[in-house]
């Protein structure tokens, strides 16, 4: 009784068939006809031509990066206050665009009564001052953008760039479901310090004065407050989820993630942001050493760049010059069905070639290679752009170059890993077998954390081969590189939504 | 030709038909006949049982909550090796079962020579101590498990958890999706101090020895290396994406995430973590206030749960008591396409029918129900669980009560938004229309934040109504409680892999 009695509304949703508004995106895939019903869309105007009893307007809702032209006829008071930047909502009729340049256009008859069939309607949400909209009509710099982070997704190129981001990790999920894979939930917030990947973020000390939070609600049992480490112990963020995933792989067998990672690095370069996102995959019980790992990195980056749209790829590379030209045709033949696999050499392999190079040419590097030392950026670039001509798989680097955790080759000398070398890009993926020999791994650790084994820090990552370690392998893909490659975008600051670097972070 | 002799290998995978080997969920869903081929599969051995010349057991590789049955007939000298929590590659044929519990199984005949055709093998991968191994198949506490969790994930429970996350997560995937939405990456490190939703973490400014790295491949321009604060501002650990999601919304209009959040709050109960993933959206451009933004949510959450796999419910659900059986069958009911929507109630009629409630017994509650006051967990347990009986909204609390963004209904009192309780787990879900009047907003932030507005930090936040401003809505709902719901997990800290609160960081 009291239910009925207190209850004012039952409305609610016929949930089965629950269904938005169609987007500017859907509408422009839908069917038109010359008699189409009067509908109601909204927006925000991208640009307005007025003439004297007709207006053009491309308005646009984000979800596409072709806009819809409306055409306002009759020319009403409405229109007066339709400028760039401002939200809308119009009633009009979806029909065939008599023009060049669109098959459709919405047509917004304001010469009607408003008590007549089809009788447009324009109507503004919310009016942006056309002298004081930071995002005017013509080209905005790069840097005047990350200025304006907070309105720079309006934008073309960074609007196309968050909705590539998003089909790339559809794809992705797409391709990692088909194989098997469980997409999993790693910390962010950890004990280990970096793991030898570059400096960490360090969580701060909780300040003396404050509070211990306890909302009456929860019957709470407070946690010691005199506390300094609101862990009992120093917290970073992560730098990589690779451990964790290993953990989780020794019971799920296939795991994945795509999640944030942190590097507390200083360099300013346009390949590295202080937070960026890090698509990471280990696998066991599976078997074929290195060459099976790069199997599955290749099938899997072809599978998810083929499959990203051509409106946003377009929109992105739209303006290019003919060297932006050759390489998107490049990115677009890397990854065709047509061509051969991508090549593999070893590291040992890639050393001799730049010897040879070096040989012909002395001063081809700033940095001489040699057998043992770390393969520079300028070397990276020379293999892929130069040698090779593509994307190219370097393999069985030194031991020393590379942490604990990959697995001894049988040479005593080297490493069954990978890294994925990208024209115009650089490293785009790197991995390897993991050691699963406890015996192997626990000698390799000593060697690195000392004999105690970090205080034992680590014993955890020992115990996972300890208790029926299997044969796996993974890898690591900064989802930003991957954005750029196939968008184009030279730098990572403008392939992802809000960047941070060392000095700088808005919002 | 420097290319064709320096590259050793070039293998590589016919990547339009990549595929790993079949899974033990994918063998179990393909076809048997008593005569098929020999096959290798691969796994752990969660229990073994042993007669004189047959050996039975359960092989599992985490890919679902269905074991695979192992029977080994002959019991070769390599069946003394299969222990609990061992590693193993079988040989053998999967057969129709003729024994009960199971269709198939999978037979291992040791009692042919190598040679012969159909003969079976058994390869210990990695052997596990059965002694030693922490998980032991008696139960486990949920304690010792959480002292083990780097071994934990190898639990039927929670494993069943990780793919039960993973499932949703696609599930929401799907749905928003269909709704066109674009998935967004909104920043973890933010200069936004917790926006009045609780306690923040802070990062550590850098230490003075801290080195100014620069590989010198990036060609970098390093940073002052001066500054103590990386960022040269305070950062913090986002509490929610909200903010950063609706200056995307502005552009893209329908945006959402499935992002991690941290709260550094010290109150230990089984509903709160320090690390913890919300899905948040923000959509613009669309009417209906808050009963729209209910609606949503009501479909969405419907579509998401009704779509999990019922293998991974079914074994989170396993072994509980008649409560928790009545539990299972109201979620099930709740979600279910033929039941009523669910129960909408304003706050003012909620707070009423608390009050009707006291009146009638006076010990009912400790807090005493009044408008104006926050509803503690013991009224929204009342609410929804006794006098609802499934999930509820409540809409339109008192402003005072709420943020600074959400918009200011006409009656001068309160505001467009709501709070989702569910039975057993509280508020799942809390969402509102946000104020886009700039002028209503700016009073608000000026009375929140002082006339400077929080010397200009939310001017941003601002700018978003300045330019375009459209009406739009939004929700958070945490990730950890939705898994909990669905599989009937009482705390938090069982419904993520690596679970983080105060006090406690593990790994």
């Amino acid at each position: 009784m009291i239910l009925r009695r207190c209850i004012s509304s039952l409305s609610g949703s016929k949930t089965g068939a629950f269904q938005l508004p169609p987007t500017i995106r859907q509408l422009l895939a839908s069917p038109t006809t010359p008699d189409a019903p009067a509908i109601t869309v909204s927006g925000w105007i991208k640009s307005i031509r007025r003439q004297k009893n007709v207006a053009f307007a491309v308005l646009t809702d984000g979800s596409s990066s072709q806009g819809l032209q409306a055409v306002f006829v009759g020319n009403g008071e409405g229109v007066k206050a339709l400028t760039n930047g401002s939200a809308v909502r119009l009633t009009g009729r979806l029909v065939p665009s008599p023009g060049a340049g669109q098959d459709k256009e919405f047509l917004v008859d304001l010469g009607k009564g408003k008590a007549q069939a089809n009788a447009g309607e324009v109507h503004v949400l919310g009016s942006c001052d056309p002298e004081l909209y930071p995002i005017q009509k013509q080209a905005l710099s790069t840097e005047y953008l990350r200025d304006h982070s907070h309105l720079r997704a309006r934008t073309d190129a960074i609007a196309a760039m968050i909705r590539l981001r998003d089909s790339l990790q559809k794809n992705i999920s797409t391709f990692f479901d088909d194989q098997g894979f469980v997409y999993t939930h790693t910390p962010i917030l950890t004990g280990n310090d970096a793991e030898g990947a570059g400096e960490s973020f360090r969580i701060a000390e909780m300040s003396s004065t404050h509070p211990s939070v306890g909302h009456p609600p929860h019957a709470a049992t407070p946690a010691p407050a005199h506390e300094k480490e609101f862990f009992s112990r120093p917290a970073h963020l992560t730098v990589s989820h690779q451990l964790h995933l290993e953990a989780l792989a020794t019971s799920l067998s296939r795991v994945y993630t795509l999640s944030p990672c942190f590097r507390a690095e200083r360099s300013l370069t346009g390949r590295h942001l202080a937070e960026f996102w890090m698509l990471e995959a280990e696998w066991a019980l599976t078997t074929g050493g290195v060459n099976a790992t790069c199997d599955f990195v290749e099938a899997c980056l072809r599978s998810v760049v083929r499959g990203a749209p051509a409106t946003d790829v377009d929109a992105l590379w739209k303006g290019k010059d003919a060297d932006g030209e050759e390489r998107r045709r490049a990115l677009d033949d890397a990854v065709s069905l047509q061509r051969e696999p991508w090549v593999r050499m070893t590291y040992t392999e890639a050393v001799r070639a730049l010897e040879d190079h070096v040989h012909q040419n002395p001063a081809a590097f700033e940095y001489a290679p040699a057998w043992g030392r770390t393969l520079q950026s300028e070397h990276e670039k020379w293999l892929a752009e130069k040698l090779v001509g593509g994307p190219v798989f370097i393999t069985d680097y030194p031991a020393a170059l590379k942490p604990f955790y990959m697995r001894h080759n049988d040479d005593g000398k080297t490493v069954a890993c990978f890294d994925l070398i990208v024209p115009h890009v650089g490293e785009l993926v790197g991995g390897s077998v993991r050691e699963e020999r406890a015996e192997v791994l626990e000698e390799q650790m000593r060697a690195d954390f000392g004999p105690d084994l970090g205080s034992g820090a680590y014993q955890w990552y020992l115990d996972l081969r300890k208790y029926g370690g299997a044969p796996h392998m993974g890898f690591g893909m900064g989802f930003e590189r991957l954005v750029g490659w196939v968008g184009g975008i030279d730098n990572v600051r403008e392939s992802i939504p809000f960047p941070r670097w060392a000095g700088r972070m808005l919002l």
